[in-house]
Protein backbone atom coordinates (compact mmCIF):
# COMPACT_ATOMS: atom_id res chain seq x y z
CA UNK A 1 0.00 0.00 0.00
CA UNK A 2 1.53 3.71 -1.35
CA UNK A 3 0.77 5.56 2.20
CA UNK A 4 0.60 9.01 1.66
CA UNK A 5 3.52 11.49 2.26
CA UNK A 6 3.35 13.58 5.26
CA UNK A 7 5.48 16.70 5.81
CA UNK A 8 6.00 17.53 9.53
CA UNK A 9 6.53 21.24 9.95
CA UNK A 10 8.41 21.81 13.81
CA UNK A 11 10.59 19.02 15.44
CA UNK A 12 10.62 20.23 18.89
CA UNK A 13 9.72 18.46 22.18
CA UNK A 14 6.48 17.37 20.48
CA UNK A 15 7.45 17.05 16.72
CA UNK A 16 10.31 15.67 17.02
CA UNK A 17 9.08 12.33 19.01
CA UNK A 18 5.68 12.17 16.70
CA UNK A 19 7.41 12.36 13.28
CA UNK A 20 9.06 9.04 14.68
CA UNK A 21 6.12 7.70 15.35
CA UNK A 22 4.48 8.33 11.61
CA UNK A 23 8.19 6.82 10.16
CA UNK A 24 7.00 3.87 12.43
CA UNK A 25 3.73 3.60 11.08
CA UNK A 26 5.51 3.66 7.50
CA UNK A 27 4.52 7.18 6.52
CA UNK A 28 7.32 8.45 3.91
CA UNK A 29 8.41 11.21 5.53
CA UNK A 30 9.69 14.89 5.12
CA UNK A 31 10.81 17.43 8.38
CA UNK A 32 11.43 21.26 8.57
CA UNK A 33 12.43 23.15 10.89
CA UNK A 34 13.88 26.87 11.91
CA UNK A 35 16.27 25.32 13.53
CA UNK A 36 18.04 22.91 11.08
CA UNK A 37 20.14 20.63 13.47
CA UNK A 38 16.71 20.23 15.77
CA UNK A 39 16.08 17.81 13.04
CA UNK A 40 19.00 16.06 12.81
CA UNK A 41 17.91 12.97 14.46
CA UNK A 42 14.69 12.34 12.18
CA UNK A 43 16.66 13.16 8.67
CA UNK A 44 19.36 10.31 10.19
CA UNK A 45 16.45 7.85 10.53
CA UNK A 46 15.49 8.64 7.33
CA UNK A 47 13.23 11.51 6.73
CA UNK A 48 13.73 13.97 4.05
CA UNK A 49 14.94 17.27 5.30
CA UNK A 50 13.44 20.47 3.49
CA UNK A 51 14.24 23.95 3.51
CA UNK A 52 11.66 25.87 3.63
CA UNK A 53 7.87 25.06 4.48
CA UNK A 54 6.81 25.68 1.00
CA UNK A 55 9.23 23.04 -0.74
CA UNK A 56 7.84 20.55 1.92
CA UNK A 57 4.29 21.07 0.82
CA UNK A 58 5.10 20.63 -2.70
CA UNK A 59 6.43 17.29 -1.69
CA UNK A 60 3.72 15.70 0.81
CA UNK A 61 -0.04 14.58 0.76
CA UNK A 62 -0.52 15.96 4.21
CA UNK A 63 1.32 18.87 6.17
CA UNK A 64 1.09 18.86 10.04
CA UNK A 65 2.85 21.71 11.73
CA UNK A 66 3.66 21.87 15.73
CA UNK A 67 5.21 24.59 16.24
CA UNK A 68 5.66 27.66 18.67
CA UNK A 69 2.41 29.97 19.02
CA UNK A 70 -0.23 31.72 16.72
CA UNK A 71 2.72 34.34 14.96
CA UNK A 72 4.58 30.95 14.04
CA UNK A 73 1.51 29.23 12.74
CA UNK A 74 0.96 32.49 10.29
CA UNK A 75 4.34 32.42 9.58
CA UNK A 76 4.75 28.40 8.56
CA UNK A 77 1.29 28.93 6.35
CA UNK A 78 1.13 32.64 4.85
CA UNK A 79 4.73 34.09 5.83
CA UNK A 80 7.07 33.95 2.78
CA UNK A 81 7.93 30.68 1.68
CA UNK A 82 5.37 29.68 3.68
CA UNK A 83 2.68 26.10 2.98
CA UNK A 84 0.30 28.66 0.95
CA UNK A 85 2.69 29.12 -1.73
CA UNK A 86 2.83 25.63 -2.78
CA UNK A 87 -0.62 24.24 -1.80
CA UNK A 88 -2.14 22.17 -4.07
CA UNK A 89 -5.88 21.33 -4.70
CA UNK A 90 -6.75 18.70 -1.20
CA UNK A 91 -3.97 18.92 0.17
CA UNK A 92 -4.69 18.37 4.00
CA UNK A 93 -3.29 20.78 6.83
CA UNK A 94 -2.78 19.49 9.62
CA UNK A 95 -1.92 22.44 12.81
CA UNK A 96 -1.13 20.71 16.04
CA UNK A 97 0.35 23.46 17.89
CA UNK A 98 -1.61 25.01 20.83
CA UNK A 99 -3.05 28.49 18.93
CA UNK A 100 -5.71 31.63 19.43
CA UNK A 101 -8.83 29.75 18.14
CA UNK A 102 -9.27 32.92 15.80
CA UNK A 103 -5.78 32.49 14.19
CA UNK A 104 -6.73 28.41 13.60
CA UNK A 105 -9.69 30.26 11.83
CA UNK A 106 -8.04 32.76 9.48
CA UNK A 107 -4.83 30.22 8.86
CA UNK A 108 -7.71 27.75 7.66
CA UNK A 109 -9.18 30.39 5.71
CA UNK A 110 -5.53 31.21 3.61
CA UNK A 111 -5.25 26.76 3.28
CA UNK A 112 -9.06 26.78 1.77
CA UNK A 113 -8.62 29.77 -0.59
CA UNK A 114 -6.05 28.23 -2.27
CA UNK A 115 -7.56 24.52 -2.41
CA UNK A 116 -6.26 22.71 0.79
CA UNK A 117 -7.98 21.45 3.92
CA UNK A 118 -7.21 22.81 7.30
CA UNK A 119 -7.76 20.74 10.72
CA UNK A 120 -6.84 23.14 14.07
CA UNK A 121 -5.76 19.79 15.95
CA UNK A 122 -3.96 20.38 19.52
CA UNK A 123 -2.65 17.81 22.00
CA UNK A 124 -2.84 16.84 25.50
CA UNK A 125 -0.26 14.40 26.82
CA UNK A 126 2.98 16.20 26.10
CA UNK A 127 6.13 14.71 25.53
CA UNK A 128 5.55 10.80 26.99
CA UNK A 129 2.22 10.95 25.13
CA UNK A 130 4.04 12.20 22.40
CA UNK A 131 6.77 9.64 22.40
CA UNK A 132 4.09 7.08 23.12
CA UNK A 133 1.66 7.48 20.76
CA UNK A 134 -0.78 8.43 23.46
CA UNK A 135 -1.87 11.99 22.95
CA UNK A 136 -5.32 13.04 23.32
CA UNK A 137 -6.20 15.02 19.83
CA UNK A 138 -8.66 17.77 19.87
CA UNK A 139 -9.68 18.72 15.84
CA UNK A 140 -11.96 21.72 14.71
CA UNK A 141 -12.68 21.53 11.45
CA UNK A 142 -15.07 19.59 8.51
CA UNK A 143 -16.21 15.98 9.40
CA UNK A 144 -15.21 14.63 6.17
CA UNK A 145 -11.75 15.85 6.56
CA UNK A 146 -11.29 14.50 10.51
CA UNK A 147 -12.03 11.23 8.63
CA UNK A 148 -9.87 11.18 5.92
CA UNK A 149 -7.07 12.60 9.11
CA UNK A 150 -8.20 9.67 11.31
CA UNK A 151 -5.21 7.19 10.35
CA UNK A 152 -2.56 9.92 10.86
CA UNK A 153 -4.24 10.50 14.06
CA UNK A 154 -4.10 7.02 15.03
CA UNK A 155 -0.58 6.77 14.40
CA UNK A 156 -0.32 9.15 16.75
CA UNK A 157 -2.45 9.36 19.97
CA UNK A 158 -5.38 7.13 21.50
CA UNK A 159 -8.20 9.43 20.94
CA UNK A 160 -9.28 11.73 18.26
CA UNK A 161 -12.52 14.06 19.47
CA UNK A 162 -14.28 15.55 16.38
CA UNK A 163 -14.97 18.94 18.19
CA UNK A 164 -16.56 21.41 15.63
CA UNK A 165 -15.89 23.59 12.80
CA UNK A 166 -12.31 25.22 12.66
CA UNK A 167 -11.61 26.90 15.90
CA UNK A 168 -13.25 24.15 18.28
CA UNK A 169 -10.01 22.01 18.53
CA UNK A 170 -8.29 24.90 19.78
CA UNK A 171 -11.11 26.28 22.32
CA UNK A 172 -11.10 22.41 23.85
CA UNK A 173 -7.81 22.20 24.00
CA UNK A 174 -8.27 25.67 26.43
CA UNK A 175 -10.81 24.51 28.75
CA UNK A 176 -8.24 21.54 28.73
CA UNK A 177 -5.53 24.11 29.88
CA UNK A 178 -8.21 25.84 32.21
CA UNK A 179 -8.96 22.73 33.74
CA UNK A 180 -5.00 21.71 34.43
CA UNK A 181 -4.29 24.97 35.87
CA UNK A 182 -7.13 24.50 38.82
CA UNK A 183 -6.73 20.93 39.27
CA UNK A 184 -2.60 21.88 39.77
CA UNK A 185 -3.93 24.74 41.82
CA UNK A 186 -5.80 22.09 43.90
CA UNK A 187 -2.99 19.83 44.50
CA UNK A 188 -0.43 22.74 45.41
CA UNK A 189 -2.44 24.31 48.06
CA UNK A 190 -3.25 20.95 49.45
CA UNK A 191 0.25 19.97 49.61
CA UNK A 192 1.31 23.73 51.33
CA UNK A 193 -1.59 22.93 54.10
CA UNK A 194 -0.46 19.80 54.83
CA UNK A 195 3.00 20.64 54.99
CA UNK A 196 2.60 23.47 57.22
CA UNK A 197 0.34 21.85 59.17
CA UNK A 198 2.66 19.00 60.05
CA UNK A 199 0.51 16.33 58.19
CA UNK A 200 2.38 13.31 56.26
CA UNK A 201 1.39 14.87 52.79
CA UNK A 202 2.02 11.14 51.48
CA UNK A 203 -0.98 9.42 53.24
CA UNK A 204 -2.45 12.87 52.81
CA UNK A 205 -2.06 12.16 49.07
CA UNK A 206 -2.49 8.07 49.80
CA UNK A 207 -6.17 8.83 51.76
CA UNK A 208 -8.04 11.24 49.01
CA UNK A 209 -6.62 10.31 45.76
CA UNK A 210 -9.14 7.40 45.07
CA UNK A 211 -12.29 9.65 46.00
CA UNK A 212 -13.97 12.52 45.41
CA UNK A 213 -11.11 14.76 45.36
CA UNK A 214 -9.17 12.46 42.82
CA UNK A 215 -7.34 13.82 39.53
CA UNK A 216 -4.51 13.11 37.01
CA UNK A 217 -3.09 15.89 38.61
CA UNK A 218 -2.79 14.73 41.86
CA UNK A 219 -1.80 11.28 40.77
CA UNK A 220 0.75 12.56 38.67
CA UNK A 221 2.11 15.95 39.71
CA UNK A 222 1.05 15.45 43.27
CA UNK A 223 4.11 12.49 44.02
CA UNK A 224 6.79 15.09 42.07
CA UNK A 225 6.12 17.85 44.10
CA UNK A 226 6.92 15.90 46.90
CA UNK A 227 9.85 14.63 45.95
CA UNK A 228 11.15 18.15 44.86
CA UNK A 229 11.08 17.06 41.09
CA UNK A 230 10.43 19.86 39.08
CA UNK A 231 11.84 18.25 35.83
CA UNK A 232 8.96 19.10 33.13
CA UNK A 233 6.23 17.26 31.94
CA UNK A 234 4.95 20.13 30.82
CA UNK A 235 6.86 23.58 31.28
CA UNK A 236 5.72 26.60 33.24
CA UNK A 237 6.23 29.11 30.08
CA UNK A 238 3.96 26.65 27.83
CA UNK A 239 1.26 26.67 30.26
CA UNK A 240 1.54 30.29 30.41
CA UNK A 241 1.23 30.90 26.86
CA UNK A 242 -1.86 28.91 27.13
CA UNK A 243 -3.26 30.44 29.31
CA UNK A 244 -2.92 33.68 28.15
CA UNK A 245 -4.80 32.63 25.02
CA UNK A 246 -7.29 31.01 27.21
CA UNK A 247 -7.86 34.28 29.17
CA UNK A 248 -7.93 36.40 25.81
CA UNK A 249 -10.39 34.28 23.95
CA UNK A 250 -12.41 34.09 27.57
CA UNK A 251 -12.43 38.28 27.69
CA UNK A 252 -13.51 38.24 24.03
CA UNK A 253 -16.02 35.69 24.65
CA UNK A 254 -17.21 38.10 27.70
CA UNK A 255 -16.27 35.39 30.20
CA UNK A 256 -14.66 36.12 33.62
CA UNK A 257 -12.30 33.12 34.43
CA UNK A 258 -11.34 34.22 37.98
CA UNK A 259 -9.76 30.87 39.01
CA UNK A 260 -7.42 30.63 35.32
CA UNK A 261 -6.59 34.23 36.36
CA UNK A 262 -5.04 33.29 39.57
CA UNK A 263 -3.24 30.24 38.47
CA UNK A 264 -1.98 32.69 35.96
CA UNK A 265 -0.58 35.29 38.14
CA UNK A 266 0.63 32.49 40.82
CA UNK A 267 2.61 30.71 37.46
CA UNK A 268 4.32 34.32 36.57
CA UNK A 269 5.89 34.51 40.33
CA UNK A 270 7.04 31.60 39.27
CA UNK A 271 8.72 33.38 35.59
CA UNK A 272 9.96 36.07 37.63
CA UNK A 273 12.31 34.10 39.68
CA UNK A 274 13.48 32.09 36.89
CA UNK A 275 11.55 28.72 37.03
CA UNK A 276 9.73 29.27 33.77
CA UNK A 277 11.29 26.17 32.31
CA UNK A 278 10.38 24.02 35.48
CA UNK A 279 7.60 21.72 34.91
CA UNK A 280 3.87 23.16 36.36
CA UNK A 281 4.14 21.67 39.55
CA UNK A 282 7.20 23.95 40.41
CA UNK A 283 3.15 25.97 41.53
CA UNK A 284 4.10 24.31 45.27
CA UNK A 285 7.10 26.53 45.21
CA UNK A 286 4.89 29.82 44.88
CA UNK A 287 2.75 28.79 47.18
CA UNK A 288 5.03 27.92 49.66
CA UNK A 289 7.45 30.90 49.49
CA UNK A 290 3.62 32.80 50.36
CA UNK A 291 3.62 30.80 53.26
CA UNK A 292 7.57 31.74 53.97
CA UNK A 293 8.65 28.30 53.78
CA UNK A 294 11.03 26.48 51.10
CA UNK B 1 -19.08 -14.63 67.83
CA UNK B 2 -20.45 -11.72 69.84
CA UNK B 3 -19.98 -8.46 68.09
CA UNK B 4 -19.38 -5.24 69.90
CA UNK B 5 -22.22 -2.80 70.57
CA UNK B 6 -21.65 0.32 68.48
CA UNK B 7 -23.64 3.71 69.25
CA UNK B 8 -24.48 6.15 66.49
CA UNK B 9 -24.83 9.90 67.62
CA UNK B 10 -26.10 11.56 64.41
CA UNK B 11 -28.95 9.74 62.15
CA UNK B 12 -28.66 12.45 59.15
CA UNK B 13 -27.89 12.22 55.43
CA UNK B 14 -24.45 10.30 56.56
CA UNK B 15 -25.29 8.85 59.74
CA UNK B 16 -28.68 6.81 58.73
CA UNK B 17 -27.26 4.53 55.72
CA UNK B 18 -24.05 3.93 58.33
CA UNK B 19 -26.12 2.99 60.88
CA UNK B 20 -28.05 0.61 58.02
CA UNK B 21 -24.31 -0.35 57.10
CA UNK B 22 -23.57 -1.91 60.53
CA UNK B 23 -27.06 -3.46 61.15
CA UNK B 24 -26.12 -4.99 58.10
CA UNK B 25 -23.16 -6.18 59.39
CA UNK B 26 -24.59 -7.46 62.73
CA UNK B 27 -23.58 -4.86 64.98
CA UNK B 28 -25.90 -4.75 67.45
CA UNK B 29 -27.08 -0.82 67.30
CA UNK B 30 -28.32 1.79 69.67
CA UNK B 31 -28.68 5.28 68.37
CA UNK B 32 -29.40 8.63 69.40
CA UNK B 33 -29.87 11.94 67.57
CA UNK B 34 -31.00 15.79 68.30
CA UNK B 35 -34.22 15.28 66.09
CA UNK B 36 -35.67 12.18 67.17
CA UNK B 37 -37.30 11.85 64.36
CA UNK B 38 -34.47 10.96 61.94
CA UNK B 39 -33.95 8.13 64.20
CA UNK B 40 -37.33 6.76 63.54
CA UNK B 41 -37.01 4.37 60.73
CA UNK B 42 -33.73 2.81 62.02
CA UNK B 43 -35.39 2.20 65.28
CA UNK B 44 -38.11 0.73 62.73
CA UNK B 45 -35.54 -1.77 61.67
CA UNK B 46 -34.13 -2.66 64.69
CA UNK B 47 -31.82 0.15 66.51
CA UNK B 48 -32.14 0.81 70.31
CA UNK B 49 -33.40 4.50 71.01
CA UNK B 50 -31.31 6.06 73.80
CA UNK B 51 -32.29 9.28 74.99
CA UNK B 52 -29.04 11.20 75.18
CA UNK B 53 -25.05 10.47 74.32
CA UNK B 54 -24.71 9.48 78.12
CA UNK B 55 -27.47 7.12 77.72
CA UNK B 56 -26.17 5.75 74.28
CA UNK B 57 -22.49 5.52 75.95
CA UNK B 58 -23.59 3.89 79.26
CA UNK B 59 -25.21 1.05 76.94
CA UNK B 60 -22.45 0.47 73.91
CA UNK B 61 -18.09 -0.10 73.09
CA UNK B 62 -18.07 2.07 70.55
CA UNK B 63 -19.70 5.98 69.82
CA UNK B 64 -19.61 6.58 66.48
CA UNK B 65 -20.59 10.47 66.13
CA UNK B 66 -21.59 12.00 62.43
CA UNK B 67 -23.23 15.38 63.52
CA UNK B 68 -22.77 19.23 62.02
CA UNK B 69 -20.06 21.22 63.37
CA UNK B 70 -17.48 21.42 65.76
CA UNK B 71 -19.85 22.89 68.72
CA UNK B 72 -21.94 20.14 67.85
CA UNK B 73 -19.21 17.58 68.21
CA UNK B 74 -18.12 19.54 71.64
CA UNK B 75 -21.80 19.11 72.98
CA UNK B 76 -22.10 15.50 72.23
CA UNK B 77 -19.27 14.45 74.28
CA UNK B 78 -18.81 17.63 76.52
CA UNK B 79 -22.07 19.02 77.13
CA UNK B 80 -24.46 18.14 79.54
CA UNK B 81 -25.47 14.41 79.19
CA UNK B 82 -22.51 14.02 77.16
CA UNK B 83 -20.71 11.25 76.23
CA UNK B 84 -18.31 12.11 78.70
CA UNK B 85 -20.23 11.78 81.42
CA UNK B 86 -20.26 8.04 81.22
CA UNK B 87 -17.28 6.65 79.32
CA UNK B 88 -16.06 3.63 80.26
CA UNK B 89 -11.71 2.44 80.59
CA UNK B 90 -11.30 0.89 76.83
CA UNK B 91 -14.10 2.89 75.34
CA UNK B 92 -13.62 3.46 71.77
CA UNK B 93 -15.08 7.21 70.75
CA UNK B 94 -15.21 7.51 66.29
CA UNK B 95 -16.28 10.88 65.56
CA UNK B 96 -16.53 10.70 61.64
CA UNK B 97 -17.83 14.74 61.38
CA UNK B 98 -15.88 16.90 59.51
CA UNK B 99 -14.68 19.32 62.17
CA UNK B 100 -11.99 21.78 63.03
CA UNK B 101 -8.64 19.62 63.79
CA UNK B 102 -7.94 21.72 66.85
CA UNK B 103 -11.62 20.44 68.00
CA UNK B 104 -11.11 17.04 67.12
CA UNK B 105 -7.66 17.14 69.61
CA UNK B 106 -9.40 19.04 72.52
CA UNK B 107 -12.29 16.14 72.70
CA UNK B 108 -9.51 13.74 72.26
CA UNK B 109 -8.21 15.17 74.97
CA UNK B 110 -11.59 15.28 77.47
CA UNK B 111 -12.29 11.78 76.12
CA UNK B 112 -8.73 10.46 76.67
CA UNK B 113 -8.42 11.86 80.54
CA UNK B 114 -12.14 9.56 81.79
CA UNK B 115 -9.66 6.26 79.97
CA UNK B 116 -11.59 6.06 76.76
CA UNK B 117 -10.11 6.28 73.27
CA UNK B 118 -10.60 8.80 70.44
CA UNK B 119 -10.22 9.18 67.16
CA UNK B 120 -10.74 11.88 64.20
CA UNK B 121 -12.40 9.84 61.26
CA UNK B 122 -13.93 12.37 58.99
CA UNK B 123 -15.28 11.14 55.43
CA UNK B 124 -15.38 11.17 51.61
CA UNK B 125 -18.05 10.05 49.82
CA UNK B 126 -21.33 11.72 50.66
CA UNK B 127 -24.56 10.10 50.67
CA UNK B 128 -24.21 7.38 48.40
CA UNK B 129 -20.79 6.46 49.66
CA UNK B 130 -22.31 6.06 52.55
CA UNK B 131 -25.26 4.38 51.41
CA UNK B 132 -23.08 1.71 49.50
CA UNK B 133 -20.34 1.73 51.78
CA UNK B 134 -17.65 2.66 50.08
CA UNK B 135 -16.53 5.73 51.86
CA UNK B 136 -12.73 6.67 52.06
CA UNK B 137 -12.23 7.32 55.66
CA UNK B 138 -9.13 9.42 56.64
CA UNK B 139 -8.17 8.73 60.47
CA UNK B 140 -6.66 10.10 62.87
CA UNK B 141 -5.34 8.47 66.48
CA UNK B 142 -2.97 5.81 67.80
CA UNK B 143 -1.92 3.01 65.55
CA UNK B 144 -3.33 0.52 67.83
CA UNK B 145 -6.28 1.85 68.20
CA UNK B 146 -6.91 2.19 64.35
CA UNK B 147 -6.42 -1.16 63.88
CA UNK B 148 -8.95 -1.91 66.87
CA UNK B 149 -11.48 0.29 65.08
CA UNK B 150 -10.75 -1.55 61.52
CA UNK B 151 -13.86 -3.88 61.30
CA UNK B 152 -16.10 -1.18 62.17
CA UNK B 153 -14.56 0.66 59.18
CA UNK B 154 -14.54 -1.53 57.07
CA UNK B 155 -18.20 -2.37 57.13
CA UNK B 156 -18.72 2.01 56.62
CA UNK B 157 -15.86 2.26 53.77
CA UNK B 158 -13.68 0.88 50.77
CA UNK B 159 -10.64 2.69 52.01
CA UNK B 160 -9.33 3.89 55.73
CA UNK B 161 -5.66 5.79 55.74
CA UNK B 162 -4.42 5.94 59.43
CA UNK B 163 -2.91 10.00 58.21
CA UNK B 164 -1.36 10.72 62.21
CA UNK B 165 -2.31 11.46 65.50
CA UNK B 166 -5.48 12.96 66.55
CA UNK B 167 -6.41 16.06 64.43
CA UNK B 168 -4.62 14.55 61.20
CA UNK B 169 -7.81 13.09 60.04
CA UNK B 170 -9.64 16.17 59.92
CA UNK B 171 -6.55 17.94 58.52
CA UNK B 172 -6.38 15.37 55.75
CA UNK B 173 -10.43 15.78 55.10
CA UNK B 174 -9.43 19.72 54.95
CA UNK B 175 -7.28 18.85 52.26
CA UNK B 176 -9.83 16.61 50.48
CA UNK B 177 -12.38 19.84 50.32
CA UNK B 178 -9.47 22.23 48.91
CA UNK B 179 -9.03 19.72 45.93
CA UNK B 180 -12.34 18.80 45.20
CA UNK B 181 -13.40 22.83 45.56
CA UNK B 182 -10.67 23.66 42.88
CA UNK B 183 -11.23 20.84 40.56
CA UNK B 184 -14.92 21.97 41.17
CA UNK B 185 -13.66 25.83 39.56
CA UNK B 186 -11.91 24.33 36.86
CA UNK B 187 -14.83 22.42 35.43
CA UNK B 188 -16.98 25.63 36.09
CA UNK B 189 -14.81 27.70 33.66
CA UNK B 190 -14.21 24.96 31.35
CA UNK B 191 -18.06 24.83 30.83
CA UNK B 192 -18.94 28.67 30.77
CA UNK B 193 -16.11 29.37 28.47
CA UNK B 194 -17.21 26.43 26.28
CA UNK B 195 -20.98 27.56 26.21
CA UNK B 196 -19.97 30.96 25.73
CA UNK B 197 -17.37 30.76 22.99
CA UNK B 198 -20.14 28.36 21.09
CA UNK B 199 -18.18 25.34 21.51
CA UNK B 200 -20.13 22.13 22.24
CA UNK B 201 -19.42 21.23 25.86
CA UNK B 202 -20.59 17.37 25.49
CA UNK B 203 -17.47 17.26 22.86
CA UNK B 204 -15.37 19.08 25.22
CA UNK B 205 -16.17 16.85 28.06
CA UNK B 206 -15.45 13.98 25.84
CA UNK B 207 -12.19 15.32 24.59
CA UNK B 208 -10.66 16.08 27.41
CA UNK B 209 -11.58 13.90 29.98
CA UNK B 210 -9.13 10.93 29.76
CA UNK B 211 -6.03 13.10 29.46
CA UNK B 212 -4.16 15.28 31.81
CA UNK B 213 -6.76 18.00 32.71
CA UNK B 214 -9.43 14.74 34.00
CA UNK B 215 -10.42 14.53 37.28
CA UNK B 216 -13.57 12.96 39.89
CA UNK B 217 -15.30 16.37 39.42
CA UNK B 218 -14.88 16.79 36.08
CA UNK B 219 -16.25 13.19 35.50
CA UNK B 220 -19.39 13.32 37.73
CA UNK B 221 -20.25 17.07 38.17
CA UNK B 222 -19.40 17.95 34.78
CA UNK B 223 -22.29 16.08 33.18
CA UNK B 224 -24.38 17.79 35.73
CA UNK B 225 -23.68 20.79 35.08
CA UNK B 226 -24.10 20.02 31.50
CA UNK B 227 -27.82 18.89 32.23
CA UNK B 228 -28.37 21.62 34.76
CA UNK B 229 -29.28 18.89 37.14
CA UNK B 230 -28.50 20.63 40.72
CA UNK B 231 -29.43 18.01 43.41
CA UNK B 232 -27.13 17.77 45.64
CA UNK B 233 -23.98 15.11 45.82
CA UNK B 234 -22.69 17.59 48.33
CA UNK B 235 -24.13 20.48 49.26
CA UNK B 236 -22.94 23.96 49.18
CA UNK B 237 -24.16 24.54 52.25
CA UNK B 238 -21.59 21.88 53.71
CA UNK B 239 -18.66 22.57 51.51
CA UNK B 240 -18.61 26.16 52.58
CA UNK B 241 -18.17 24.51 56.20
CA UNK B 242 -15.86 22.36 55.61
CA UNK B 243 -13.54 25.51 54.05
CA UNK B 244 -14.11 27.98 56.38
CA UNK B 245 -12.67 25.38 58.47
CA UNK B 246 -9.65 24.42 55.57
CA UNK B 247 -9.18 28.48 55.84
CA UNK B 248 -9.05 28.94 59.17
CA UNK B 249 -6.61 25.90 59.74
CA UNK B 250 -4.52 27.76 57.03
CA UNK B 251 -4.70 30.92 58.20
CA UNK B 252 -3.83 29.49 61.77
CA UNK B 253 -1.03 27.95 60.25
CA UNK B 254 0.58 30.79 58.31
CA UNK B 255 -0.36 29.20 54.82
CA UNK B 256 -2.63 31.54 52.43
CA UNK B 257 -4.54 29.43 50.09
CA UNK B 258 -5.82 32.06 47.29
CA UNK B 259 -7.74 29.37 45.31
CA UNK B 260 -9.40 27.73 47.79
CA UNK B 261 -11.01 31.20 49.09
CA UNK B 262 -11.78 32.58 46.06
CA UNK B 263 -13.91 29.34 45.48
CA UNK B 264 -15.28 30.08 48.70
CA UNK B 265 -16.33 33.43 47.85
CA UNK B 266 -17.68 32.19 44.71
CA UNK B 267 -19.70 29.63 46.35
CA UNK B 268 -20.80 32.45 49.04
CA UNK B 269 -22.29 34.08 45.77
CA UNK B 270 -24.58 30.79 45.50
CA UNK B 271 -25.29 30.98 49.27
CA UNK B 272 -26.75 34.49 48.54
CA UNK B 273 -29.13 33.99 46.21
CA UNK B 274 -30.54 31.29 48.03
CA UNK B 275 -28.56 28.31 46.35
CA UNK B 276 -26.95 26.94 49.34
CA UNK B 277 -28.92 23.27 49.46
CA UNK B 278 -28.41 22.45 45.53
CA UNK B 279 -24.73 20.59 45.04
CA UNK B 280 -21.89 21.98 44.44
CA UNK B 281 -21.79 21.80 40.84
CA UNK B 282 -24.43 24.77 40.84
CA UNK B 283 -20.79 26.50 41.45
CA UNK B 284 -21.04 26.85 37.30
CA UNK B 285 -24.70 29.13 37.99
CA UNK B 286 -22.01 31.74 39.22
CA UNK B 287 -19.60 31.54 36.63
CA UNK B 288 -22.52 31.99 33.88
CA UNK B 289 -23.99 35.07 36.10
CA UNK B 290 -20.37 36.33 35.79
CA UNK B 291 -20.63 36.47 32.27
CA UNK B 292 -23.99 37.54 31.73
CA UNK B 293 -26.21 34.73 30.78
CA UNK B 294 -28.30 31.58 32.41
Amino acid sequence: MNKQRIGIIGTGIMGEPMARNLMQASYPLCVFSRTKTKADALVQEGAEWMDSPAALARNVDVVISIVGDSPDVEQVYCGPSGVCETITEGMLCIDMTTIAPETAISVACEVEKRGGIFLDAPVSGGKTGAQAGTLSIMVGGKEANVTRAKPVFDALGKSTVHCGPNGHGQLTKLCNQILCGLNLLGVSEAIVLARRAGLDPEKMLQAVSGGAAGSWALENLGPRMLARDFAPMFMIDLQQKDLRIALNTARENGVPLPGTALVQQLLAANQAIGEGREGTQALVKTLQRLANFD
